[in-house]
Parts: C-alpha cells; structure tokens; sequence
C-alpha cells in the first residue's frame, strides 16, 4: 500500500470487511430477480442500510407510465412496483461522485449445477458463493462500505457523495434512468460491475433480439410433407455467425484509442443465441421456431445501422432458400436494447480511480473496454456524467452456476473506491 | 359396384351414412385427449352406442399398474384412469374377425391455424373436419356402422365380430395392449388407421427419443468462454439426417415382397426432429439443449439394433467434436415405442378385404406398407392375430391443423368393413 496521507490510511483501516460479508450475504438472501417482489425487498433493504449510515436518502416509487414514454427506456419484464433509493453524503460545496450498482439479479437456471444454494451467500476457498454476490450485490456492498468507512474515519466530504442503488439493470437499465431523469447526476460515476477491477471507459452496446422462424407441420412418419422450422434455423444460424467473425474482424482493424481498449478480447462484439424454442410433438414437423440472443455493438457504432447488418444478414440467408424466399423469418427487437458508451481515457475520474487502485495495490491500473452492455450508458448519454466501469470480479463467473467474488477484491474495491471518493470529491 | 349378391346388397343398402356422421360429429366433441377426462368420456360414448347397437359389450377399466409390467407396455402419459371397450356381435361359429379403432387424439396445436374449431365437426366440402375427425374416430364410425348395417339389414353372422374401441393410441397403444391381454384376439383384425383406403399388410416402427446435449453457461457477452449446446447439437442432426438418409438408401435396395410395400415413399423411415429446447436467457450462453424425435424402424428390423444404430451415429459425431468427446450427449429411448409388424401379403385377410373393396369401388385394392407406428403390431406380436391397417382419410392431415376426412372416404370404406365382415365371419 503506498497511502502515506494520514486521512487516507484512517479511512482505510476504518473498513469493515466483515460488516460487507454479512450485508452481502443478507443481500444474496433476497431473491431480487427482475419484477418479482425481491427486487422491491432488497431496495428496501439498502435504504435501510443507508439511513443507517447517516445519509440522506432518497426513496421513491418508481413511475412506470411515465418511464415508459422515454427513448432509452428499456425493459423486459413487466413490473408492478419498483423503488428507486439515492443515499447522499458529503458537503455538497466540491465535485459530485456517483456510486451506481444494481440488486437485480438473473435466475439461478438449474440448482442442481450449484455446489451450494444460489440464493444463500457461502464462503468457501477466499470466494463468496451466490446468484448476485458478483453480479452486483458484491460490487455494490464495496461502494457502501467505503461510504461507511469515510463516515467511521470521521471524514467529511467536500463534495457530495450519491450512492445509487438501482433495479432493472439485467432486463434493460430502467431504474438507473429513472434515477438520473429524477435528477441524481454527477461529475463523475463508477458503476460497480465486474471489471476484474480494470478501469473502463467504454462500454459495449448489447441488443436483445428475436428470430421467428416459420415451418409447416406434418406427421413425423412423412415428415418430408412438412418444412422443418428446426432445419431452416440452421443456415440462419450460420449466416449470424458468420456476421458476427465479419464484425469482429473488421473492429480488430480499427486503431481509435477506443478500439485499443478492446485489444485483449478475441470477440468483443459477441452474438449469442441464448434460448431456442421450437415444437410441441416428437412426431411432428416443427411448424414453428423461435430464437432469442443478445448482439454486441461496438462503441461510436449506431445502433440502427447495427441492427439494419443483423436484418440483412437474416434476409440474405434468407434468400438463398426457397422456403425462407416464400416465408421470411422475422426478427423483432426486444428486451436490454443498451446502446454503447464512453469516456475519454484522460477524464480526470480515470486517472483518479487508476491512482487510487495503484496506490491501494502497489500494481498499475488497466484500463480496457467492457464487452457488456451496462448502465454506464444512461448515466453517460442521459444523465451526461462521465462514467466509467470499476468493481470487484470476473464477469465470467457471471449469469451461470456457482457465481462467486474473490473476498480479496471486495477488500482492494473498497479501498479504491473510498480513496476516488475522497481525492475526487475532497476533504472538507 | 359390382356386388350382386342380394344379401351383400341389402347390408350395404342399410348404411346409414346421416347416422355416421352424426355419431362422428358426437365423438369429434369430446375433447379425448391422451390422459385426460375426454379418454374416459369417449369411451362410455362408445360402449353405450354399441350397447344400443345390440352388441354384447365388455367394458373395464384398465388395471395399469398391471399393464406398466408387460415389456410391449408404452405410454408417455400418466393415467388415473381408462376404459376398455368391446363389443362382440355374431354366433361365434365361424371365424372372428377384428376391428380396432382408437378415440384418443393429439392436441389441437395453435388454434388460430385452423378453418373451424377443432372440437367441433364441421362439414364443408365433401370433408368433415375437425381434431380426430380422421385420426381415428372416422374409421371407428365406419366399423361401427358396417357393423350396424349387418344388423339392420337382419343379417346373422356365423363367425364373431369384435369392435375394438381402444385409447393411449398416439401415445404408446396402452388400449390394445389391455384389450388384447384381456383374450380379445382373433382370427383376423383391421385396424381403422387413415390408410386412404388402401391395405396395409406391413407398418413400419416408431421410437421416440430424446438427445440431451450438455453444453457450458456463459454471459453472453463472454459467450467464446461458454460452450454452446445449440452449436453442438448442430453436427448430431446432421449425423441424425445422414443416419435416415443411409438407412432409407438400404431399405431401397431391398428387393423383400414387404420392402416392395414400400416403394410409393421417398423416405419411409423418417427420421424427425420435432421438438428442440435450449437455454433460459437471451444472453447466456445455452447449456443445455433437449431434442425429442421419432425414428422410423423397418419391417423386420430389429428394434435394439435400430436404438444401437441411432445410438452409435451420435456417438460418432460426438466423438469428432472436442467438446462432446469429453461431454457425450445422451439418448434416452421414451413414450412410444413402436415394433414394426407385418403379415402375408397373400393372408386370407387381406384378400377378403382387397376383394371386397374392388367390389365396392370397381377398382383394384392397392396394397401398401404404412409408414407410422399404429396399435397393428400389438394385435399380430402380442395378441398373434393376422392384422392389416386400412381405413378412410390420409394421414397427410393427421397431426395438423385443419384435419379432415372425406365423406367419400367414409361411404367406401363402410362398404368394404361390412362386405369384409360378412365373407370373413360368413353367414348364419
């Protein structure tokens, strides 16, 4: 650790690391999947955390109606209720920092594939185990606890600190729009995903989609009598593989500092299909078929010219079979639709949160482009805050069985976390 | 019509095609899919016709915990309850003759595709449409009603007839097998299947399977550090195309008098793929993929020598992928299983019904093997009674939207039940 500052080193030892274990494991407690009732839950929880910290916090249902009406809302589940909560510290007289990190979580898939219950926080060899302990509950746990840590040092910030606790950022980011369209902006934001703790100031665009692939029943026993809509998904699930090794290829091209951040990944621009559904009868023809994946867009690429290349792709294919001639299969956009975002390297929120992480870490910061579509987006372009991607884990571990976080980044997280905020914010 | 023996002509006289189709259209209206409350409510349906009928009938309800033990048992439905129907008309001097029908019908599928509703007959055009109309509760009516004109036309026969109303066809024959178990066997049966009149010595197999193809989550954003299971199910359906492509280029080279049964098809042991699930989430990564198929089986081929084959051609493909090398899919046989079963083209049987379908229509019989698995192969393997599939209708409407039969159909084929009857029982 290379902190000599007397400030920085109390707040530093004011971490309580085993105060964020036991949030976070009551945290992984809440099943706060997208629309169910533990998405409101766990906001409730977290509010609670914050009043007890001393913040001022800001609770407020969430106007769905209203939300809807925006250009960049986007959702996949439909949702009854939902809670916004803003905790805000500091003085107010310096630079406003944003820590933004969501509660949702993506559903367990199968239990049987877990060493331990999902939806229990389990340590076990220096990890936490649990459905959100890294895809973000962990994350956020960090950026609450070096708030509690700047407060128990007895620090008071110049600035002000916002600690933004989101929902819905899984199925397209609505809670952190409403949270920047009620005015909880900033000169600066972290959004807490897992970044392996690299410093990102770009993120990917990701697009939901969907391919509806039309077939014709028959009786298995003449199944030539029928169009298989299973066969006819094939050469269409070629031709967007093969769009994607084009788009990638072409992006590896590309020399912009922007493009450089993306280096170090093989397909940056990832299109995957996640979901297949097709029949209803083991003896009968397919007549349907429907596919649902995610399209990465690269940052500066417009997003309609992104999804125009899919569409064209799909209808290409399309055309050189007789059957898709006759019967187009349809693509409908749906769902996360998260355009791309970024920052310039040289913002000054990046070079104070590389110093911090170097100095808490005695390595120097990486910065790289996230390949993932994340709420950076809306803070970015609707909420005009330079943001940057920073948080503790491998987002590998992320969306699938045995999701975990090394305790020890949650441990360097907050202490880079706590240090941006009082260089970036100031001392009062 | 080339039928000029007085007593034929007075039974075929006495048909009663108004009375056909209204007892179609009550049977079209009640909803007897496989396993649920309409099986029970057809049956009763059927017993109390041919209570009416005059026929002796034994009706009872099947004990399946018995029935699951026989190794011809097949079934993909749970039951709580089903009835057997019989009805027995004649003296029983002379030979029995058989005719077995299934009430049992598949779902409607997607409603919308439909011209008229489902679960009502409507007649339009020369057809009566509706679900069952032709798979099989046409061709029970016919049976019924060839056996209702021997009565009305005060006709004795020597021999016995048996109506045999069965359930559980389309999903394994769970009916016959209790029917035929409970001695209800013969010295000939015809099984009212669609065969667009022609007859049908020989039906071929059919084995469901499923194929479960392992793959590894990911986010989708990271989707190369996944595996895919809908990528690597592609290569095991191209092995399973290949596998029917090979396995229908053998059955053409065979020169056997049933193999020549079937050389009016292009693929008479179809192999389809009818239904695929895979994944849970646009963006991770599927890791799993089910498929759920039907495998055409030959006459006189051995069925676990069939499984072997299917077993050992998505092992090969597997063994050529690196993934599934270390991760094989499996293949589970399930529901269905369908032995082929064959009988002398030169059977008296056949030439009864051949001949008396030449008188009824002045055409030649056209004799056929069928390439679906039907309840025929339980009468011959199980109850060792020489049966042949003919009915009204085409299969080619079965199992789709819009099924249909036509009335010409209906009228023929009573014709040739009841002058079939009357020659193979003879005559009081």
């Amino acid at each position: 650790m290379m902190v000599t500052d007397p400030v920085e080193r109390a707040v530093i030892e004011a971490i309580d690391i085993d105060g964020l274990l036991a949030f976070l494991g009551d945290l992984v407690a809440i099943p706060s999947l997208d629309g169910a009732s533990g998405e409101v839950a766990a906001q409730e929880y977290v509010a609670a955390f914050l009043e007890r910290l001393g913040c001022k916090v800001d609770v407020w249902e969430i106007d769905f109606d209203e939300l809807r009406r925006h250009p960049a809302f986007s959702a996949e589940v439909e949702r009854k209720r939902g809670l916004g909560v803003v905790g805000v510290g500091g003085l107010g007289n310096g630079p406003t920092l944003i820590f933004n990190g969501h509660v949702d979580v993506v559903p367990a898939g199968d239990e049987s594939l877990w060493r331990f219950p999902p939806w229990q926080a389990t340590i076990a060899d220096g990890y936490v185990y649990g459905r959100g302990a890294l895809d973000m509950k962990g994350g956020l746990a960090c950026a609450i606890f070096a708030a509690q840590a700047i407060r128990d040092a007895g620090v008071q910030l110049r600035g002000r600190l916002l600690i933004q606790s989101v929902i819905g950022e899984e199925d397209g980011g609505c809670g952190t729009l409403a949270t920047v369209l009620r005015g909880h902006t900033g000169d600066g934001a972290i959004v807490v995903e897992p970044t392996e703790l690299r410093i990102a100031p770009a993120q990917a665009g990701a697009l939901n989609f969907r391919l509806m692939v039309p077939g014709a029943a028959a009786h298995g026993c003449v199944r030539e009598e029928g169009i298989s809509a299973i066969e006819k998904f094939m050469p269409l699930y070629r031709a967007l593989t093969d769009l994607e090794a084009i788009r990638n290829a072409a992006a590896r091209l590309r020399d912009d500092p922007i493009s450089q951040l993306y280096r170090r990944y093989s397909l940056p621009y990832a299109l995957c299909i996640g979901v297949v559904r097709a029949g209803e009868w083991a003896s009968t023809v397919a007549e349907t078929l429907v596919a649902e994946g995610r399209y990465g867009v690269a940052v500066g690429e417009d997003l309609e010219a992104a999804r125009r290349m899919l569409e064209e792709a799909v209808a290409r294919a399309a055309q050189a079979d007789p059957w898709l001639r006759e019967h187009p299969p349809r693509v409908e956009w749906w769902g996360g639709q998260f355009a791309p975002a970024s920052i310039p390297a040289d913002h000054p929120l990046v070079q104070t949160t590389a110093a911090a992480f170097a100095d808490t870490t005695n390595a120097p910061a990486i910065l790289e482009g996230m390949t993932y579509g994340a709420d950076m987006r809306l803070l970015v372009n609707e909420g005009r805050t330079p943001t940057i991607l920073f948080g503790p884990g491998d987002v590998r571990n992320a969306h699938r069985p045995n999701e975990r976080i090394a305790i020890a980044d949650l441990r360097i997280a907050t202490q880079t976390l706590a240090l941006t905020a009082l260089r970036f914010c100031g001392i009062a």
